[in-house]
């Protein structure tokens, strides 16, 4: 198998003892990122889990060992990084439902993010992956964030996904290839040079 | 004192026992950012330090309390996000040096992230400041990255940072105000409309 350069980087956050739900969704999409970054398509990291440290022990000067620390909620989405000049910002996300996705898996912070960088000029969007159906979709932000805002409704059908979102094609290398979606959507279909 | 909504952001860092060089500076960064993020003028925030967790142990059985665990180095560098549509990364660095800026200062895969970044369209940088001169200094990663790529260069003379790069004013909202520098050096000067 090919060793991507920067392979690496994902094996922390594998490593972490998060909420697992998403962690496979998480694997794809942080494996497609290292394969994207290494033939130079994009630069797109996964944030590490905010921890905070209460106690460290030096055994070695040189080594800190943390004994005492406790998992933070992150601020912001999991993604971010830069593609075709622009800022790319997003969430990804796992659910068991065959027709919905419920607003509450996403947190109120996380849409505040949102909003702010789509309003800044980024390119945000949140990847659903409907476990049952073995789908998983791109859907931009602004649409997330307006049915967020909307009073009595507590998820999005999955027809929006289908009619106002894009099918992410699942494949080897890149596991997902969610930037070709992203090409369809924000860059009418245009292709990356870089590619 | 004003209460920025996401000052709590900045808290995980200054908590985190890393490697307290440039404390200072990621302080004063930090707040300048969270100030940005309040103004809505840009979205940029540090990245958590990449931890690999060992050992976890539950003590109620919704508490995840980390009691082994190692600081790991991280990839990229310290701060990206979006700012009037363009992606932001830079990284941040203080030296005692009153004359020059040493390249070992830079770790290799930070270059490595920076030309990346550069490549795919971003707006990358280092700010550096020259504690003893309590200076501090925007120059552009190209720059940058040209003196790393130099045979026998072991440091970017303060000179560099006067001519090409700018200096960054500090205040008290923001501390540092980097991005009126940013304006300067990649807007041509031009203001924020959302500022």
């Amino acid at each position: 198998m090919i060793k991507y350069p920067n392979m690496k980087k994902t094996q922390p956050q594998k490593t972490q003892y998060t909420n697992t739900r998403g962690l496979n969704l998480e694997k794809d999409i942080n494996d497609s990122n290292a394969y994207y970054n290494a033939i130079n398509r994009a630069v797109i990291y996964k944030k590490p889990t905010p921890i905070n440290v209460v106690r460290v022990q030096y055994e070695k000067r040189s080594v800190a060992k943390i004994i005492e620390a406790y998992y933070q909620q992150a601020s912001t989405t999991d993604y971010n990084g830069v593609y075709r000049g622009k800022a790319i910002d997003f969430e990804a996300k796992e659910t068991k439902s065959k027709k919905e996705f419920r607003l509450d898996l996403i947190h109120a912070h996380q849409i505040k993010h949102l909003a702010s960088v789509l309003k800044q000029g980024a390119i945000a969007f949140i990847v659903v992956r409907f476990i049952t159906l073995n789908n998983t979709y791109l859907l931009d932000a602004k649409i997330v964030i307006d049915y967020y805002n909307q009073k009595n409704i507590k998820a999005i059908p999955i027809e929006v996904f289908e009619e106002k979102g894009g099918v992410i094609t699942e494949g080897f290398t890149p596991r997902l290839k969610y930037l070709d979606v992203v090409d369809d959507l924000y860059f009418g279909g245009g292709q990356n040079e870089k590619k």
